[in-house]
């Protein structure tokens, strides 16, 4: 016999069919109700037991966790909050799980304790709903690029290039971890490793993505980018995932314009695919912020959140009118940001890109038109010279989501930064190449995958929306 | 005024319409005929210029290679080859391409040459459609997975267990390189290492995708993974794509069943999506194999190749049968098989799988029970004692093209196993988690993302599927 999904029975009119279906107790109660949950859905299927017509050893091992595989007639319910459940005529226990063992039960537990059991934590609804939402996040990621004429571009992860300067990077050796080949200079021999120089793991595959977008169009990745920092926040991890689109013959409008369109598009995908594993995580949300003064809590709930987000347009505003705005800011006037604002040329600290996000705007707000000097060396200068067309989005609660940027065509223009930077010109010679050949207004982006979860499911923690995070002295599992 | 794509002119009915295009010059003919592609699709836009109406010094800029933007009348083609073409009225150049330093010229170039211009042979007709179906195949798997209840699930990339054993690893770190910490035994102290301990790339996400499915029920990977092997062959990488389905609840039947059908989706999806990409690999295979003798040119054009196993079934034979058919074969009575086949527990090399494949069946194989002791760890041992769950799909060209299991649910039998092995209980604590608490017959299988790539692409070579390989002493880019 066929088994069917939850998610499938859940949707399946009850004509007092035969049906087969695998899953895990959720619950167990009053030796006659099993709450049974496959990971297809958030919702579980109730399947009801007749407790005389089966064996008393085979009913004490349905408990929380267990797996079961269950036979029965899909009958209308008699109960709440179900249309369906099984009447069970068969029960095959494929797995028990020992309630003084398991760690899962059906009671509350800190998102802390679930860290460091990332194993078995998808089996709680917080994580299944936060991790379907990711999915469902990543195939709209897919779908829109595809839908809108972009070719999918996988960027190498190991990089023998550290030109990018976006971090610290980790290196990838084969070489004798106590006693690496030494040179005739007694520096480590990189001739000898297994790529025959060192080699990184990438921070961006931006660079990479130019070369493609000057052929292919329009391009996309979607990847792992790495960041050898020891930065212990809540919003920052050593491996990450990166959606980076470039496009040539874009500038920097029509990326700001592509951007806004692309976040909206994907927001309005998980709210009409993903509306039960939303709804649960705004009641989380909710219950949490219960738990704080009424002044912290959000004014919108997650998914009013959403659905503001994708319906209003982001506001756009040059970094000039950011710092006047900044300065003339009562927090600034009366000393309470921690980098007070004086001047134009001042790089904005996450305090700055709040209060405009949160306070003054109370919207998504694209900043762009940034000082050359706080950007990077790729960033086309503007007219004025002191200017470079780059654009961070800001995003209430997450801060920085998207950061991109006009790229510098001009090869003149561009080998005048790279000198001023003590680049080596050899190190980004097949980049050069791109401006002597064919080179043409070109631009692009990067949103940190990780961070655009964490807004669209109103998790408080980026180690609690990827499922194996990794953070400085953690790699476990 | 909006520019289209070159792609989209090509589906527009020549109503004298004005429009605006970007691209590069592939070809400029007798002063007259632009021939203008932007990487949408491999057909070009053919440009028609009145040279007298333009000046002399732009016109001589118009050289292949060069980026422009190009505004004119769409109008019927009187030409051969196509149905519209525009009458230019206007031409900027975005950058030029100077003829004498320009490597990518209208003419026949190796692919070992244009393997050193990996940034620009995207600009090629050959690597420009690789790509563009090497992205519809990445789309067509998020697709058919998106379509059949699986979860996108992204594994890490950098791990701290090194108990799969699938190969040889690199390893991760932000140690000095020249004299790195030591602890009282004198050995490297990983403690002080990013992560504290010792860090590798991963081979595999399969591991951390069976704690997935045991939460979600069905999940996939679909990231890179690595080998730090020595191979320097056209079938290795040492940095590729892999997409690992795990699924709670299949046994191997099922996951057979899966595999099959998955692959012939994705190939469905590629003969209605990129037909003229198709066409135009099929043709450059059959020019490749003009130079080859008789024997050695394939039976099938690509595209009939690619309709033969989308429309047929997989032929499934055990390894015990394979082993009777290749020991009864005329290569091996012959001694032409390398590695003669002389009795059961042989491990089967690429000879053998190719005579299968190629010779004996005449279609794609599925090879399943394998001898224990030749599969990994964790595949499930069957009732005889000897042979484990394990399945390969064998393609013709390209060998093994899946490799799969069942896995062991059994904690008692995984733990003799691993304990055989003399692998650390401790390094898998969490995995034998997933056998402790709710168990259950699961399965899942690998497939090389490149090596399908190179199936369906028909190029001879696997670092002309991927952007920019990474190979033994290669890390370039």
């Amino acid at each position: 016999m066929k088994s069917s999904s939850v998610k499938e029975l859940l949707l399946t009119a009850p004509t007092l069919q035969e049906v087969q279906v695998n899953g895990w107790v959720k619950t167990f109660r009053s030796n006659r109700f099993i709450a049974l949950n496959d990971g297809s859905t958030l919702n579980n299927i109730q399947c009801v037991v007749d407790f005389e017509q089966f064996d008393e050893n085979l009913l004490k091992q349905i408990a929380t966790g267990a797996a079961l595989r269950v036979t029965g007639t899909l009958v209308e319910s008699q109960g709440r909050g179900q249309k369906v459940e099984i009447q069970v005529k068969e029960i095959f226990v494929h797995g028990g799980a020992d309630p003084e063992a398991y760690p899962i039960q059906p009671k509350k537990h800190s998102l802390e304790f679930l860290r460091e059991k990332a194993h078995l934590r998808v089996r709680t609804n917080t994580f299944s709903a936060v991790m379907r939402v990711r999915s469902a996040l990543a195939f709209a990621i897919h779908k829109y690029f595809n839908e809108n004429g972009f070719y999918y571009f996988h960027a190498p992860i190991i990089t023998g290039s550290d030109a990018e300067g976006a971090g610290e990077m980790f290196r990838v050796t084969t070489l004798d971890d106590k006693n690496p080949p030494l040179d005739e200079n007694g520096q480590v021999d990189f001739k000898e490793d297994f790529f025959g120089k060192e080699t990184n793991l990438t921070v961006s595959g931006q660079l990479e993505a130019e070369a493609y977008a000057m052929g292919l169009g329009k391009v996309y990745t979607f990847g792992p980018t790495f960041r050898a920092e020891n930065s212990n926040t809540s919003r920052h991890l050593a491996e990450f995932w990166m959606i980076e689109p470039e496009m040539a013959f874009y500038d920097l409008d029509a990326n700001m314009d592509l951007a806004e369109d692309f976040i909206k598009s994907v927001i309005h995908y998980i709210l009409e695919n993903c509306k039960e594993d939303l709804q649960f995580l705004e009641k989380r949300l909710l219950d949490e912020e219960k738990t704080k003064p009424q002044a912290e809590r959000s004014e919108m709930t997650l998914i009013e959140k959403l659905g503001f987000v994708a319906d209003n347009s982001f506001k756009r505003v040059t970094y000039t009118e950011a710092i006047a705005i900044l300065r003339n800011s009562k927090p600034n006037k009366k000393k309470r940001f921690q980098y007070p604002i004086d001047e134009w040329g001042a790089d904005l600290q996450s305090e700055h890109e709040r209060y405009l996000v949160e306070k003054h705007f109370k919207c998504p707000v694209i900043l762009f038109d940034y000082p050359a000097n706080i950007k990077a060396f790729y960033m086309r200068l503007n007219e004025d010279g002191k200017t470079v067309r780059a654009m961070d989005i800001l995003f209430p609660g997450i801060g920085e989501i998207v950061g991109g940027s006009q790229r510098e065509e001009r090869l003149d223009v561009l080998r005048e930064k790279i000198a001023a930077l003590d680049i080596d010109e050899k190190e980004l010679w097949w980049y050069l190449d791109l401006r002597k050949f064919g080179t043409a207004v070109h631009s692009g982006f990067g949103l940190g995958f990780e961070r655009l979860v964490l807004f669209a499911t109103g998790m408080g923690n980026i180690r609690d929306v990827i499922p194996f995070p990794r953070t400085p002295q953690n790699a476990e599992f």
